[in-house]
């Protein structure tokens, strides 16, 4: 932390800004320039309040220096976090990218093993599904729950995909932790403290989505709520935020993706379907997300979009996800990274 | 729902948005304008997917036009919602504002009865504190919990101020409902949709604090979850919009105000600490907020902000706050309104 | 500055990154932590380019401390800048407020003597009307230029009142300078860094509104461009910024008022017609631009706002406008500040 | 425009306001809803003022549906505008991409030179370089004016190179059309209009930046004064917007480009460089426009960036900008389009 002094500042005006900070067991470095006195901060213990000191008599500023996040941090663990599926040759984080598609929500068996069976011949490895939904309205549909779940479970056993659906309270937590393979964390729910511990305390995948709202740190630190736990498989996902513009639904911030990777060693995917709002949007943006270096994408696929209960509007087909497939492919091989075709077992598949 | 056709537009295209809108049945009205065509969709039951029609050939855009919420409107309810508190003489949503004051965090049972005589000296009606903390770092302090809440218990027993406190999940939010006056639901859990529901089984009533990035639509919605399970006591509350602005923590949106009273019968009160994250722009903003009509202000007090266990810089003095209800008085009164000055009893109070 | 090291960082990174900073020019201070080293910069002539010191081996960041703005700083000039009009009574910074009034633009002698008249006599000082229009789309009306100019030389005469009108280029400037009291400075040309100096040529003061997406800074050192080519007499203006929020046309962001009064001399004015964008939403914004302190108000009026030429919707009624000056200086009586109602010749005034 | 009306409004103010459009010489058509009535306004002259209508008593809400833009339109031109330079064979538009290349500002012959000869040898066919420059502070370098248009002229001949310069003023713009082939109007200029007219008179393509928080329609709109001017050879180019997120200087908002694409015939290129504003970032985000399909990339090159005046730690080096012409040739294949490595006469270049 560092304390920026107004030019007129007296001497005594900046020896009361030292004395607190001594007195509260910390070092002040008091650094002299041509138009004013900055004073720096160092101890390992605790924490200032910036807007206390703020509130001294002769303070320009404070300006926070060092950053909140460790376990999520390069600085404590250089290499990239790979997540690995026992008995499967998937993967997350690591050369091959995650593909990850599904429909929004499940509505039917039939529905399920209609699309899951176009994105498992497109070469999908994962399979995403909602059992429970957050919708804006109360009236709108909340999802088939349970039912849901165990859909997914017979789409995993039968073309072998690995099951991702979201957790939206500490009760579906407990359910879905028994079906699925990686548990999402919504948007919606990214600071939802309560829900990032409990998902921490499991021992599969999350997958945690960025706020609407969210800052780079933010999001990192909701990532450090589930480490925090325990919980060392965490996987981010970008889906745009909230910004002006209104030619798409949301916009999609593909920096992060770069951003994230200088600061983390966690995976980062993208998902240009809530990221665009928009059918026609998601192929170049899921091809853009690719190309800024993402280790995955996860797609809202529909075989008939029109009827579909949630999200038709921005769900593609799955003709569409397979030439999505093909481009991602080749955009990768440019990265020298590779778009597996398909999930190989390598032995039995057990539920995790 | 209006669907604007492209101006080259075909009559077969415009026939088969009718065909399909009424396939869906709905009932189609094609508009011919002097440069395109219009096509509005009425019906009363269901719901149409804009994006599915925004892919029809020929078709230009598609615009919603009736409203989701409900119970929250004006059109389901003219006349203002005021809240009362049984035992009392405090209300909100009538002529009298709503004076809610005390510390982000209960730190000790000195600490809230110090700041609790101060507010109630000042002429608050209502004591807000912190028992469950949502921080953004799980390396901060997170709250006291139940030892907090009895603490708030006792100050409502001496002080005769009624009690405010956040539910940051389903667990807290039953123990919360056992002893607080108004059930707090805070920004980050706007569209924690399943405590909203869980709220609105309690029969207390609710404030309910604007998302960082929610439109003024998902707002009231909201709002709706909460009373679609039978909750009428809802209170809204502004308390900043994340925007670009770096000046403050968040950019207060008192525009928010006007706009809710035209649309909802529900009371809409202001916290102008989070809303500008500074001490020193509290009073301004809080002036500001009784100002613009709004039916009541939240604010952080502590007597030793340094100290502060959270929030500290953005806490104003007891001699502070007493100074802000003496402007906000005068200036009600500019609005025919009225700040009062303590709580009476009308008969003995018992927890509700 | 100061480049704050990864925590990893070897001593001979660090000394890599001081020899560059000696090398320039600039004294490097080391300032070793419990967990990294941060190396403030001093030195007074030139500046330093961050991204280079952020790409640097061991780097993890690197803060700007010093600020930018000079002139327009209390660092500057503490006490606050009051502008006065010469010939009059009227002023603006100090503890009268300026309330300015009048039509968006000037379409007729009749329209602008009509509305000259009601604000003139609902005690307004100052008459804004454009002449150049900025608008978003070339086919919509741009106003009538000199003819409206000379039809506001002819209301200063007739009714005493002050003249403000927007400048869009340097041509229309020199035109506007000789018929105006106060050249206005809009806020899509707030980063029009031409037409900035050209207006700091000229000893009219300027009413500078904040871009749509201005920060603190920003604005500021707009200003700064004003008054670097001599010009000292800068009014600010808050009109809106742009957000996600759809409620408004802008979201006004009145707490930059006092951010703004902490950080410069320079008087700061209010908007709320542009700021909201919405008639029934003038008022009680107008009422809070005062109550949080701000020096006066901008407001559009118009007597038949059904058939004006431009910004129909957001112009008050003249009866509406008495309303607004009677509930503001109610409300400015509270901060001990002042609505002068009607101005006063102390001698001949003359063209200035 | 469609009118939307309160769910109790009565028959005479649905007539009241039937015939308020009427006599403004448009057409209502009452469309009764199973909750609400809506009315639909057709007529081919003039315009509503959308906040006239929102003042009538039973109204709920105004809609605005035609769109105001017209040569910048589909419906105007159906197929891609490709804008050619003569006696060369570049092109913007068309299959091939535009790579533009080179300094921030032009600071010496030297400098020009040494980063003209290393982007061309990398295959880029237009050369950057600012002569005049819009900065934040009035005390940052401005630019070397027309000595810096001089040096780029002797570029294009030795080098061949296409140039591209920005104009920030009328007057700036006079002597910028005399030196380059295409003319930059900046993001901070897209709603001078002034200035947008007069790039609209001259004859040389015009390079127009989004303004850092224009809408879609208004960008399209900035694009339509310059072709309302008669200039039809608009080239547009997303460079990053406004918005909470700090961990780049701008956010990029990349589905711009299939947004503009799907609503305007005109050309759009991409800036990561100003649109992320540090050289880590450069490269992904300029993969991810080409894979998202722009029709081209104007990038930040210098070979001392260092030492750069203007923009250094946006900048990549002449090595990296190779990487990126390979990279970005490889990912346009995948969308069956190319790079031009290196620009071919095709007759002798003369000044256009």
């Amino acid at each position: 932390m560092l304390v920026v002094m107004k030019a007129q500042a007296t001497p005594e005006e900046i020896q009361a800004v030292c004395g607190y900070i001594q007195q509260l067991g910390f070092r002040p470095h008091p650094l002299p320039g041509a138009q004013r006195t900055a004073i720096g901060i160092t101890g390992n213990h605790g924490q200032i309040d910036q807007g206390i000191l703020e509130e001294f008599s002769g303070v320009a500023e404070v300006i926070q220096v060092s950053k909140p996040y460790k376990l999520v941090s390069r600085d404590a663990k250089e290499e990239d976090t790979v997540i690995r599926f026992s008995g499967t040759d998937a993967s997350i984080g690591g050369r091959d990218l995650a593909m990850i598609a599904g429909p929004c929500s499940i509505e039917s068996r039939e529905q399920a093993f209609a699309i899951a069976e176009a994105v498992a011949n497109a070469g999908a490895q994962f399979f995403r599904g909602g059992a429970y939904k957050p919708r804006t309205s109360p009236y709108s549909f909340q999802g088939f729950g349970e039912e849901a779940l165990q859909i997914m479970a017979e789409v995993r056993e039968r073309f072998g995909l690995l099951i991702v659906s979201e957790a939206i309270d500490n009760e579906a937590l407990e359910l879905i932790d028994q079906y699925v393979d990686i548990i999402q964390i919504g948007a919606r729910n990214m600071q939802n403290f309560s829900l990032l511990k409990a998902a921490g305390r499991k021992r599969k995948p999350v997958l945690l989505k960025r706020g609407i709202a969210a800052t780079l740190e933010e999001f990192l630190m909701a990532a450090e709520y589930i480490m925090s736990e325990g919980n060392y498989q965490v996987v981010l996902c970008e889906r745009g935020v909230r910004t002006f513009a209104d030619h798409t639904r949301n916009t999609l911030d593909l920096s992060i993706v770069p951003a994230v990777q200088r600061l983390s060693h966690l995976p980062i995917i993208v998902d240009p379907s809530h990221g665009t709002g928009k059918r026609n949007k998601v192929i170049p943006l899921g091809r853009a997300a690719v190309a800024v270096g993402c280790d995955g994408l996860i797609i809202e696929v529909h075989h008939q979009p029109d009827k579909a209960l949630s999200d038709g509007a921005q769900s593609i087909y799955p003709d569409q996800f397979a030439q999505l497939m093909d481009e991602a492919s080749q955009i990768a091989a440019v990265l020298h990274r590779n778009v597996p075709r398909g999930i190989h077992q390598t032995e039995t598949v057990a539920a995790k």
